[in-house]
């Protein structure tokens, strides 16, 4: 049997559990008249701000595909290929639309179950759970899906149909994330600044001067706010986490060839066997998402709000997926890389299992149930000036475990594998990226855990602003609160599988560099004296030949540029928020002014314009920093050739892993700290203490929703493009 | 004539400078009894507080002092050295007393001349500036002529009295600076908690809750952020310049062996004419301090407050120095490097200037005179969250500036040098390493100019407390915020100049690990198949030998744990400020709740318990993050060995060069977003607006005074560890 069709089998799987969790959404009861409204208001300004969305970024990808075409077209004198690899260009298509459309899909899950999560928590909390949840499995099985079907569908058209060698289709497998990157970047960052600039327009008006409670239907923000959780926190999540996934996948398949293809003692060169070795990567995908389907059975929850006991029954869920995982993922490594590459195995789950730590670490730091959490909620006493300097500091000092955890993870799936620094440097790097693989495996349960948080943040709002029981809201509110923790927690998967994917992406940045060289007819170089062949040269001879050591100041000043990046990145889109929010706050403030009734209920606010600022505002700031990721490795590598370029991807990696936790966790822990003090801690609700919680709040919502994570997609958006522009950087140096 | 003396001499002339200065201080008029009560208050205040730190210092030294000594002794089996140089030990004491002195007497006759500077001030705003400067004046030539004298003087000694070659003082001399950086950073992360708990605490109960305005005599924590003023913003800031001036110093030096000393082309191996050339570094920094001098007697303003031409009057005085600097240092150059090694001058002026472009580029974000701080100051509007996402923002945008032009200026220097990848390897880093040399080489001036800015600080709170006239505060307050932009470009040097030195220290530290394998006797290294002689090999060599390519995973894992490190320091002292600031704000609140008639001005507030809480906090508060700096990166070289070392130091100059501007131009940024609306914009003192940019500028605090400033030493006292303890890493890997 040809194992190759074991990934397109499992895409078909996941896709069709995703169907039945839709299947199951959909049955469920809509509620009342005034739900239903409600709901459908949110769902139309969801689809509008997607219209929009997708009508900007279509021109983008347009004018993109364009460009790859003809680079790949242009073949200088003397060269055999184009500039770039001619798959690219469509590749980069079908990885946006993929991208796109496991957002799109998934907030329109979201939307339509936002309302029925509301009407079946009139029952209980486990069936309100049990509803949210559904919608979020279709969320992480349609991403699952997806992006099993797009890497495999490319890997057998690319084998079978155009009959590529494994080092071709290594080659052309890697240039793949850039279309999924870009999206992603796009969702991110649009989705990040409609949702928050809402968020932050509606509290520091609604809570802070008016003094209303939160979704309040009196304040005019309120929709946009709850459209932005669909258009941000769903749609903008699943295409980032599409792009995590796939770009995990197809950078282990691309170093799988370097692992196995290059001739070396115990390797096998066999054609066959050599292709059956590059879809272990695939295969382990589709175990882990058996797993997560069986995972996904055992979520169900009582009828305590208590948090640490919802939190069990998600992570029962989650657990029981990584268990079936870890124990399956053995006999594919057994049998298919054979005794000698169990190693393998290991890093495999040493990067399941730093997911998991991170996650624990996470939780530790952003949870009220936890010391720092509270301490940062007592700061809230002597004012907001206090709570947002300990806030930034707990996220600065929190930074310490997932590093450390990633460092050893990585050090550990690099020897494990059998790596080395010499012979064995391409085994021990597959190594590091089959353990991201590992950490993603179980992503369509993960990401159902963290999906369904904004969905149960939109069900609260509906119960509210529909009027219904207290008991509703409350049951709502614990589910909403429980998905903050899920939601730090898959941030945590995201950027800790990006340092693990970013890192191989350096290894296969190397391998499209000889690649190009060939491609210029260098087809030997000179290394230490000696005269390699480009084929045959090893990553530590390119290594050598363009002198990529941290004492070359090339480097270094690329180190310097990757770190700005992260920083500047962060702070374009942390402005587009304020700036965003500035508006918000004076429209919300003017109608509060202007249209008479509002604040006694008797006239319902224009929430319409309060969509649109939103909308505008997004559109309008995603465009220049996602250009910038695009633009700046381009102009390193023409500027300063291979060596700046791997300085400018480590310096990014470095700053923009460490920033992103950062920002993720100090988001989170303001957050839970404003939901303690709510809670009836520290002088309660309306307290000076709440107040100073809302202005954390506040302040960290682009923290955690908008700069934080776009990071991790920046990072390999970077190496994404400077891989497919390898070919150009080598000719010009 | 022995060009060896022009160095002590120069250290002479800069000491004499100061004291003459002191003198001018001195003469001026104390003022009345009022103020001579205030000013002896503050002193006792700072004087306790320093005998306090030195107390703790002291045993630490002694501590280190005893174990380098132990490990000098420590001679392994086989071994000609110990497994440090052995004049390490010592010189870290005099780097660390040196240090500590600079601050020390920095501080004393900023005590002395805050009360004479009011009083100055009741004549004219120029009076007033001149008697500040002048104290800013000692500061800076103190520094400059303690520093020139701690280097010269071990270079006589070295090479007179221990008669060591060329190469062992290069060796010795590069382990100098770990005592003047331990010190520099105690002192500021000390200092920085003192000045900043009782700023922070000061003004969040005295402004916002009470209402009462800044220095004001009621203020219980007044008279501790006074001190503080002086204990943080000029003994810390002095040990902090003291510790670059020094270490851009020796690693040139270091350097200088390097590229003229290994045999190459067009070197002289001649032993005289090298230790001439080895000189060139100390020779620059005398020419530089005879331009600060001289550019000194040009600072002197008019009787208008306006901030444009203030700063006028003092930019002439830098600008003078540092054409002076320009001009003289070709000679120099041309006759003692020769014709043939012209490009090093080329390399001195692309540091001067990318000094002066750095601080040019933080006045435009950070002065309220220009469009983002007047826009930052809009943000206030809209309440406390906005104006810190905004000011966040705007420090994150910032650093493209700076890192744009250290990227420059390090490939200029680098190829101008003579630098290339082969054989000109050596030259090119030493190109860097005086170019750190150009930045600081006006430091007597432009710390000057710095200097002065707590002075006028003080004078300000002075004048307020002594009841004076409203029109001497408006002068000192003029020259304060004057001292605000001046302080932010001092901030810029001082971090520019770590990157270029930091960037030196790796090319020395390579140096150290050959000069360990020597010891260990490995007296040839296989490197490519090839066999080098350990003695002759290449900086290369060494990076091929270990493998510091940006592949291995060591490596890359060292860059990880180098970003975290300046994210972790920076979370601990900011999280050491929150807690001290909590402490005192609650201290406050007692006191103004228990003593009566505080506020009616018939009881004067019990100043002694705040200075008191922010003594023990400084004290208690700075120990764990000096430890880390000095213990992660021996535990780095222990577990990970020399790559692990150079990637941790790659990242955490990476990552802390972009932090570090970004904590300096947001806390800058909002303090004068502060002022402006102070100044009457967007509804004045006491609006909204107002108290949002209070909440602003305490959060800017530590991030401008406490954590932003100490990064720039923990990176280079990070480089120093490793380089002391590279013989150990070698032995071990």
């Amino acid at each position: 049997m040809d194992l190759i069709w074991i990934a397109p089998a499992g895409a078909l799987i996941a896709l069709l559990f995703a169907l039945y969790n839709a299947y199951k959404v959909k049955r469920a009861d809509q509620g009342n008249d005034k739900v239903r409204e409600l709901s459908g208001i949110i769902k139309q300004g969801a689809n509008a701000y997607l219209k929009r969305q997708y009508k900007t970024v279509c021109i983008f990808f347009a004018v993109v595909f364009l460009v790859l075409l003809v680079l790949s077209f242009i073949k200088p004198a003397g060269m055999p290929e184009g500039l770039i690899n001619g798959f690219t260009p469509f590749a980069f298509l079908t990885g946006g639309v993929f991208s796109g459309l496991s957002g799109f899909l998934g907030m329109k899950i979201a939307t339509a179950a936002n309302g029925r999560t509301a009407t079946a928590a009139q029952n209980s909390l486990n069936k309100g759970l049990r509803v949210a949840f559904s919608a979020g499995s279709v969320m992480g099985f349609i991403v699952v899906g997806l992006g099993l079907l797009d890497t495999s569908l490319w890997f057998i058209l690319l084998k079978y149909a155009f009959k590529l060698s494994p080092a071709e289709l290594s080659g052309a497998m890697i240039t793949f994330g850039i279309g999924a990157s870009t999206m992603a970047l796009f969702a991110r960052v649009g989705g990040g600044v409609f949702t928050k600039a809402a968020d932050v327009g509606a509290d520091l008006v609604g809570k802070v001067e008016v003094g209303i409670p939160e979704d309040d239907p009196r304040n005019p923000a309120t929709i946009a706010d709850n459209v932005g959780d669909n258009v941000g926190d769903v749609a903008g999540m699943g295409a980032d986490l599409y792009e995590s996934y796939v770009g995990s996948i197809i950078s282990a398949v691309a170093l799988a060839f370097g692992a196995f293809g290059v001739p070396q003692e115990g390797a096998s060169t066999d054609r066959g066997a050599l292709f059956t070795r590059m879809m272990v990567p695939l295969i382990l995908a589709v175990v882990g998402m058996i797993g997560s389907v069986i995972g996904t059975f055992f979520v169900r929850c009582g009828t305590s709000t208590d948090q640490k006991k919802l939190l069990g029954a998600l992570r029962r869920g989650t657990y029981i997926a990584a268990a079936l995982f870890a124990v399956c993922a053995f006999p594919v490594v057994y049998f298919i890389l054979g005794k000698e590459n169990l190693g393998i195995y290991g890093a495999v789950v040493s990067g399941l299992l730093a997911g998991v730590l991170i996650g624990y670490f996470t939780e530790y730091f952003t949870s009220d149930t936890y010391k720092p959490t509270k301490k940062l909620a007592k700061a809230s006493e002597t004012g907001p000036a206090t709570i947002i300097i300990s806030g930034l500091s707990l996220g600065m000092r929190s930074v310490i475990a997932p590093v450390i955890i990633i460092s050893i993870s990585i050090i550990a799936s690099f020897l494990v594998s059998g790596g080395n620094l010499g012979d064995g440097m391409n085994k021990g790097l597959f190594g590091i990226a089959i353990s991201a693989v590992g950490m993603l495996s179980t992503l369509g349960i993960t990401l159902a855990t963290d999906a369904y948080g904004p969905v149960a943040d939109n069900a609260g709002g509906i119960a509210q602003m529909a009027g219904m029981d207290e008991t509703v809201r409350e049951r709502t509110d614990a589910l909403d609160s429980l998905g903050n923790t899920t939601a730090a927690t898959g941030k945590g998967f995201a950027i800790g599988s990006a340092a693990l994917t970013a890192l191989a992406l350096l290894a296969s940045y190397i391998e499209e560099i000889k690649i190009g060289l060939g491609h210029i007819g260098k087809t030997s170089i000179e290394v230490g004296g000696k005269v390699v062949d480009t084929v045959s040269a090893t990553i530590t001879d390119i290594v050598n030949y363009y002198d990529i050591s941290l004492m070359n100041p090339k480097v270094l000043v690329g180190v310097f540029i990757g770190s700005m990046m992260a920083f500047l990145f962060c702070g374009l889109t942390m402005n587009a928020v304020g700036r965003a929010a500035e508006k918000m706050v004076i429209e919300v403030r003017r109608q509060f002014r202007e249209i008479a009734g509002i604040l006694e209920g008797k006239q319902r606010p224009d929430y319409t314009s309060c969509v649109r600022i939103s909308t505008k505002a997004a559109q309008h700031e995603m465009i220049f920093p996602s250009l910038l990721a695009i633009i700046v490795p381009m102009l390193v590598g023409v500027l300063l050739g291979p060596s700046g370029v791997i300085g400018l991807l480590a310096g990014g990696l470095g700053a923009g892993f460490v920033l992103a936790i950062f920002l993720a966790n100090s988001g989170g822990a303001w957050d839970n700290a404003k939901k303690y003090v709510e809670e009836g801690h520290l002088g309660g609700k309306n307290s000076d203490a709440h107040k100073a919680t809302i202005v954390g709040d506040t302040v960290g919502d682009p923290f955690k929703d908008t700069s934080g994570p776009s990071l991790n997609i920046l990072i390999k958006l970077m190496s994404m493009v400077s891989i497919v522009m390898a070919g150009l950087t080598v000719m010009l140096h």
